[in-house]
């Protein structure tokens, strides 16, 4: 796992550039090479490197030299820790949600259940 | 739905900060005021507003002035936006994973579903 409030950090910067996301799209189907990566985007091979950097300092990717070519692969785990805290505040929110349905359907039944923030506050 | 591109490097940028990470927890579970936002964390007022402004510009969040409060409560298909997303990417990778463990225990079963990018390539 990774060190959730600064790694989130960074795997959330890390996600929020259309060159980026759409190197792990091309990571997420397979290994490449930093210049396969850059081939798509319109953009210097130094702007290519920058947003490999970026990638690779948020855990999303690692690489490795071998000879002269650069190959990037995806790392898994960095994904899943982003996915899993959007979807826990999702679930959250999905279960609030429920919890007012059936509060609505039969506030008799549900009263004891119902959260405490369903009005807002002051 | 939302436009893909830019508003995923909103909704990620907006998600890339540990105070508005917080500030969607706390929404997750309900409405809440923006001083109630604000309340945990160790920041001015205008910060909280600034960190509130760039969370509804992500469209992560709504809000709404009644009198001299305003309330701001969760959008979910922001925060559902970039659950796909990610999710979208992590299940390929999974795919290809699977793919790969077929190969290496059958290759002669699974030689023609190989992925191509199987090898890293220059």
């Amino acid at each position: 796992m990774l060190d959730q409030a600064t790694d989130l950090d960074r795997v959330f910067q890390a996600l929020a550039d259309p060159g980026r996301r759409s190197m792990v799209e091309r990571l997420s189907q397979g290994p490449a090479s930093v210049s396969e990566l850059g081939r798509p985007l319109a953009m210097s091979l130094a702007g290519v490197v920058q947003h490999v950097q970026v990638l690779e300092a948020s855990g999303l990717i690692r690489s490795q030299k071998i000879g002269r070519t650069r190959t990037c692969s995806i790392n898994p785990a960095a994904l899943r820790s982003a996915e899993s805290w959007i979807s826990a505040r999702r679930a959250l929110w999905d279960r609030r949600l429920d919890r007012l349905g059936d509060y609505l359907t039969d506030p008799a039944d549900s009263a004891e259940t119902l959260p405490a923030s369903a009005s807002s506050e002051q």
